[in-house]
């Protein structure tokens, strides 16, 4: 198990376009201390990953090097002190980095079997959707069921995910998105209430619908006051991004008189025993959704790992609906 | 007990400075199902009291009318549906108006018995800084013992309470006070770090001792930046009132980075229920630590009720530490 491992990895030595992105080739130590390494099937491709390529979103100390924070495949090779796992059983893990690989680098609690009736490589598009809704939305958010829940962007991966997983929870569930066919994809998904935001003041629908207890959002800009004005009384705000920005104006006022609270998170932050306590929750609570067909990754597109530049290209259309993959 | 009760009441006719205050005389009618009329002993200022009299804060429907928000006294009258009390039992209560007055008109289920050790004057200063700080700092605000806790405005009413609660209650407590009387004040009560705003800069003392946990702020405004600044990771910005203005500019990403929380809450606007449970939980958490000796009202003066303005003119020289507090 001592020996040393080949893998491509991708990179953006210059921060730029879909086309900074490199294929580069490195040797993988073998795997340390509590780690796992995964022989790759696919890797997801997220926004955060987007937002590393342009150069704003330095990896943590110590992160394994190159793009890509979730992956599914067997496993590889196992280090000392890992209980739990078999060499070639097939897996699918949050990694800090390194993700658009033929092998990753895992922390063995990030790793988690995966579920019953879902294909390998579309496990991958599991990892950073499940954590981050479950986080975000069951804990900071504190959805019961009954609730009324609203994600923006529901036909993004995040958006997809959050909405089957409130709808799985007995939430009543609103969504937005850009254009009507993404619309009808989150109703496909089970939103009872879909707005258009370039043609419905969303706003409106969600006032009149009956407002809202919990909302996720990644939109920032002027979407924090607008989600403020359409949450209720105890209403919970959850920040996971800031695509329109993070320096806002707001009146602060409602937000006391309707006792609401703001809050947010990132994933990548986390110390390894935060996502280790985070997978076993979503062990607990969410793979039982998977495995009962509550809940399933929307897969967009599949694109050849060599082919990462058009997996970008994709994303940064914005005309994906559901996951994007990258398969070695 | 069907008889109708005469008192003198304090009113605002016509907004404006403490001179705007009219001392007349009202009829009021027997106890309602579920309310008790207390003869007033004393009743506490507040600065939700100053607001009403510029005429920013108008009363919720069904207030009693006229100032005034907590008072301590004797029970008058009993209305129907009402046990556990005894007419001329020594009684404190929170008031939704109509406190600075003889009698005052309390829902039940507001009303505590005085805690032993403290006289019938100084509990009227009691419930509105109690149970401010207990949903506050306790239960919005989650405070846990070993925990770092910063009150602006140490020297007030909500300030010199938060600070005695917060050290009963095992934390480490921070308060801001703009001059070097009101800074040894929070001293004497157990504060363990002050800072003069005028003359320190408490953002980086507060960083520079180990940030804060749990910030209790009325200030608001370019505060609200400050606070986020402070706050450690996992840490509770709870807003009580805006002082310096609710609408205000601020950069969100730290919230998210630090996992941070901002709320905040009033209590007039609640319901008699919801003021209920408080009672009870402040009867079942602070009352022992009143009763202790480790939680008092700092009292600053006392005037006649005929002199309320002089008690508004006391509040509003911010020359005052504690309670201000109005005799009949």
């Amino acid at each position: 198990m001592n020996e040393a491992f080949t893998t491509r990895i991708v990179t953006a030595p210059q921060p730029g376009g879909p086309e900074a992105l490199r294929v580069e080739e490195i040797t993988l130590a073998p795997p340390a201390r509590g780690e796992i390494l995964i022989r790759v099937a696919a890797a997801g491709v997220n926004r955060p990953d987007v937002i590393e390529r342009m150069g704003f979103y330095p990896p943590p100390p110590g992160a394994p090097k190159g793009l890509g924070l979730e992956v599914s495949g067997t496993v590889l090779a196992i280090g000392e002190g890992v209980s739990g796992f078999d060499t070639g059983q097939s897996v699918c893990a949050l990694v800090a980095g390194g993700g658009y690989a033929d092998i990753a680098r895992a922390p063995a609690g990030s790793v988690l079997p995966v579920p019953e009736g879902v294909d390998l490589i579309t496990a991958a598009g599991l990892p950073e959707t499940v954590f981050t809704v479950w986080t975000n939305v069951f804990e900071a958010g504190a959805l019961k069921p009954g609730e009324r829940f609203l994600v923006h962007g529901g036909s993004s991966g995040i958006g997809t995910t959050a909405i089957q997983m409130a709808k799985a929870h007995g939430a009543v569930v609103m969504a937005t998105a850009g254009t009507p066919d993404k619309c009808a994809a989150c109703r496909r998904l089970g939103a009872d209430h879909v707005f258009n935001y370039r043609e419905d003041d969303w706003v409106e629908g969600v006032k009149a619908s009956g407002g809202a207890d919990v909302i996720l959002d990644m939109v920032g800009g002027d979407y924090v006051a607008k989600n403020l004005a359409v949450l209720n009384r105890f209403g919970r705000l959850v920040q996971i991004a800031f695509l329109k920005g993070s320096r806002v104006e707001v009146d602060l006022m409602g937000l006391m008189l309707k006792r609401q609270t703001l809050t947010g998170s990132t994933l990548r932050a986390r110390s390894d025993d935060e996502k280790a306590a985070l997978a076993q929750a979503v062990r607990a609570h969410v793979w039982p959704w998977v495995e009962a067909g509550k809940v399933r990754p929307l897969i967009d597109s599949t694109f050849a790992l060599a082919d990462a530049v058009k997996a970008h290209e994709r994303m940064d259309s914005m005309a994906h609906a559901g996951k994007i993959l990258l398969v070695p």
